[in-house]
């Protein structure tokens, strides 16, 4: 049982790479812990400023982790931007912050170098992510490698704070999966929304299948014997199908006998059958925009009971309350 | 008639010096105006981290303004920490101004330059000064010379999101007031707190009166005839005292016959009575707390309609609502 939080960036379409690292497991945690769990659109406007857009992806990472089964009622499920109580604890910590803490970001020098325009938001972004993780005195925080760093500065801004005002603030730890399993793209490398590789679980049925023929294999013909180990078909398969259905495959493909282009119709059927019921969630969730604005405003105020705590107890710390 | 904007530095015991440059002239303004006028807590914070100064400072600017006529209903005056909802602009605009922008700002590195250790918050405070005007479409702002360049850089924020956006926030002017009086300290220099020479209004009227006393004049006789337009005290009479008055010790000094003691002592008794029926209010508000606390939490939401429509269109424009 632990508090963890976890900010899902509204990138457009999920696909199964996403579902199996970090979608499945995320809504896993909601069992036995205090999960915080809300989609960033406040940070996604240091890279975008296409306000259609934002919405859309916005809508559809809510659609999506609740179709996958992320509860509500259990969880604290929000829009960043329906909390915008997050900003105050930005510019308070933003004064406690230091500026050689912001330029020694990866990150932000990363961005720099692959030539985008710095704005003040991306310059600043690691202090809103320590707002937004210190906000709910967040214990542990999943992180790609990649991030790592940006919790080592909340961590910073958190014990400054403290060491200044008092113990106000919880110090985060964060959970780097180093094992996680690589889940391969339709060209046979890890599957990314860069590569162009991907393929998404909530995308027209027609379009999901056509993505899944054209997974690369090798050219050994029908009648021969193949060895699933080096297939990226068979390596998606293993992912959602039984452990009778694994071993059945897996004696078709030494025995040889079967095309690719089979083995292709039962991995689409696998992956269908399996995301099926989450499908028929989310279309019909899709269907429902006032049920889902209503869900997702009684997120928004469940989580705010939790912020208004801290921000309290920050606002004595530093002065604001005046009377 | 003009959307007039002002913010106030919580600094501590305002001087006759403030009063005469900056708070009389600002609350005169409500007459014919549409005056916001606040309390900048928020800012503070960028160089201030004594939680009990902070407080103290706020309530003493409070005190001061409403003693001094400042009128709630005729204006909007509210403590800038009661109206978060500033920061969510901030952030917003933060993602739409350029690093090189703040990098120009003289005041920033002033500060630097005298050896203070920047913070983010010091950093990046024209976006919340830009903010602050921004978030009630402020036509007018106010500011002293040295505070033209952030007006600049409001501007450069505005017309950039106007222009990725679509028309959204006005253009706000400089109001900058060429032909100050400059009104001399006990030391005959400009009255400046960082000189310490400064007359308080609200001081205890004994320590007002020692202060007074302690005018720096030349060493002339009581019997000699004095030259008032070199005197400092005379210059500070002239300020409160009717045009009789103003004669009648004018004809003194040219006559001779009086010691600076007795000048002194009449400036004082000017100063005193200026502001006793001020005082006497401000005594009885300090007097009653909760009183103060109910207009400025009514302050707070009455200007909170008003911020309120601008960030209703703001967030549509970026796309942050998202249904």
């Amino acid at each position: 049982m632990a508090r963890i939080l976890s900010g899902i960036q509204p990138s457009g379409s999920l696909h199964i790479g996403n579902y199996l690292a970090m979608m499945k497991p995320m809504i896993a945690l909601q069992e036995e812990n205090e999960l915080f769990c809300f989609i960033v659109n406040y940070h996604a406007l240091t890279s975008l400023s296409d306000p259609d857009k934002l919405r859309k992806n916005t809508v559809d990472a809510v659609l999506d982790f609740l179709a996958l089964g992320l509860d509500p009622e259990k969880s604290y499920f929000w829009i960043q931007s329906d909390l915008p109580e997050v900003q105050e604890l930005t510019w308070i910590l933003s004064c406690n912050t230091s500026l050689g803490l912001l330029e020694r970001s990866h990150s932000y020098k990363d961005k720099v170098a692959k030539g985008i325009t710095p704005n003040s938001g991306l310059y600043t972004y690691p202090i809103l992510m320590a707002a937004d993780i210190l906000l709910f005195q967040a214990e542990k925080v999943p992180v790609g490698k990649d991030q790592k760093q940006h919790l080592e500065i909340t961590r910073d801004i958190a014990s400054s704070f403290n060491a200044n005002f008092g113990e106000t603030f919880t110090l985060p730890d964060a959970v780097i999966e180093e094992n996680l399993a690589v889940i391969p793209g339709i060209d046979g490398q890890k599957m990314s929304k860069s590569y162009d590789n991907t393929i998404c679980m909530f995308e027209d049925e027609k379009k999901m299948r056509k993505r899944i023929m054209k997974i690369k294999t090798d050219s050994l013909g029908i009648e021969e014997p193949k060895n699933p180990d080096t297939c990226t078909i068979f390596a998606l398969y293993k992912l959602f199908a039984s452990t009778e259905d694994i071993a059945s495959l897996r004696a078709t493909y030494q025995a040889g006998g079967m095309g690719y282009g089979d083995a292709k119709q039962l991995l689409f059927e696998q992956i269908r059958d399996y995301f099926k019921p989450f499908r028929e969630k989310r279309e019909q969730l899709a269907s429902d925009t006032e049920y889902v604005h209503k869900i997702m405003k009684m997120g928004a105020e469940k989580t705010r009971e939790r912020a208004v705590q801290t921000l309290s107890l920050v606002r004595k710390k530093v002065g604001l309350n005046y009377l």
